[in-house]
């Protein structure tokens, strides 16, 4: 058997980590029901606390440390929405955050780590470089590696989020959730496991960074090789603690390509007046998709973040 | 003394439309209660049916036709949201809807307009055409006109939106409202002295369009003059039945730069992940101008709708 976060570590992240997060909406939409004949509950993690869902395990990663270890700081490598939201936790948390970046990241990212009181410490934008100095920050340090997806503690703080949706919407026939290491995803699956059996789940996947599709469909894991996607949120591969559970507890993995995703977007910025990130889009364009039959289901989709350049929007 | 919808008028448009609208949510920002030191709560009619409060007036006055008007349809002038409105509002309740447009208007507000089976009748781009059209149309159909401020019914449905806002968020110190051709502006202040008397109500204006402020001021309405800003909503001059109301019962007019508009819908967009229209973004530039003192103060803000053109956006 695999590790996996129980029910009660799901139940607890959620105590633990409520003062510090938002218990985020779940908006309707006329025009999406209309244009799938379903009924679809989107339960909004754009408007999160750092504008994404990894608020929740960041928190409960960071809540969950030993004083001994806190004290010490957190580090991670990430130039998105992880690192933000480490950044934030350590700074609730009365600790340092260290934020290992890629030289290239967009000043956006930069300045959103350093107003939450992150450390920053550049390298070179390959993964070899940021793992390397990751490694050396943390021995200089001292610090406790909070890796973004492949953690127990992280799992199970994402999996909060569909815990909520569930207990706000009962008996969803499917859940549509997007993939890149599978944080979201495998914490998604062990929260219908536990609390909503009998809904299905769908992981949503860019065609341009399929390695989920693919480990998904082969069995072991595919890593993923020159990914390139509008959602850059899903660029990572799945992790040795994430897959087992996806593997186990995921009906489908579904593909779309960048433009379906752009369209998507679109359609969730027109129709719903809601912000969302193209990594949010990649479900809602999986439910547009024809690919999955969803006439007359309830359905859910989890909108993972809402950290969009506002300044570089994919339909211009 | 001038004609008003009286406290039971409000109270029954509430109830009359309720069925066809959204009691639209209240939402809050750390972020913006950080900057101005202040708690603000945004009433968010941007998620209102059709993308703006103006579904609210359209479905008041529509619903309280009598059957034999109903019956010949209901027409307007509006390249805006009032169409829309209008238009759905006509659908609803089993009729036409006449709207005159000029032939510039943007494609996207005409396809709006078609998409709620409006019959749109296109026109020269002068106001002395639009009314001259309009009202050879109604002599035509023998349709009702239904003015997009100028008209108590639709006075009183605006009203709903600050009565909903009153309701959930009690002893409000101010509310700031933007103010076009006055017939937000006017109901909520309706609202505001029959459901929340001791709540001062500032009306905000772009600079480029300033009427009601002149108009405020001089205590006679001073039509607007070719105005020009980025808040297309808030171009009309002020009507008999509005400006008496807003001479009344609101506190002042504060005025606000397209920067300062352009400013204000960028922060409300990046920090709440909401889409705002410019017109939307006018109480907010003028919250964080700093013309008027916030601090320590419960602020209502109406954000009055959400239909921006996604394809040009004012700060790219």
């Amino acid at each position: 058997m695999f590790q996996k976060p129980s029910e009660s570590d799901i139940q607890s992240a959620a105590i633990r980590i409520q003062p510090f997060i938002h218990q985020t909406p779940v908006l309707e939409s006329g025009f999406f029901n209309e244009l799938t004949h379903a009924q679809i509950y989107f339960k909004c993690e754009n408007f999160q606390k750092a504008g994404a869902f990894k608020s929740r395990g960041a928190m409960n990663a960071t809540l969950s440390l030993l004083p001994e270890e806190l004290k010490q700081g957190v580090a991670t490598h990430s130039s998105g929405n992880h690192a933000q939201a480490l950044a934030r936790a350590a700074k609730i948390c009365g600790t340092k955050a260290y934020i290992v970046m890629p030289d290239n990241a967009p000043k956006v990212k930069v300045s959103a780590v350093e107003h939450y009181g992150g450390e920053i410490i550049f390298c070179e934008p390959t993964l070899e470089a940021r793992e390397s100095t990751l490694q050396q920050v943390i021995e200089r340090t001292g610090s406790v590696l909070i890796h973004p997806y492949n953690d127990l503690r992280i799992i199970a703080g994402q999996a909060t989020a569909c815990m909520e949706l569930v207990n706000v919407v009962r008996d969803l026939d499917l859940v549509f959730c997007p993939v890149g290491g599978g944080g979201l995803l495998s914490g998604t699956a062990l929260s219908l496991h536990y609390f909503s059996p009998k809904t299905k789940l769908i992981g949503c996947e860019p065609l341009g960074a399929d390695d989920a599709f693919r480990s998904f469909k082969s069995g072991e894991i595919v890593p993923s090789v020159y990914p390139k996607t509008i959602a850059d949120g899903l660029l990572t591969s799945l992790g040795s603690l994430t897959f087992p559970i996806i593997k186990h507890y995921v009906h489908d993995i579904v593909t779309v390509t960048d433009q379906q995703i752009i369209n998507a977007m679109y359609y969730v910025w027109e129709r719903m007046k809601i912000v969302i990130e193209p990594s949010s889009a990649v479900p809602v364009a999986v439910a547009l998709s024809g690919k999955v039959d969803l006439k007359e289901l309830k359905i859910g989709i989890i909108l993972s973040g809402g950290n969009a350049d506002l300044t570089n929007l994919p339909w211009n």
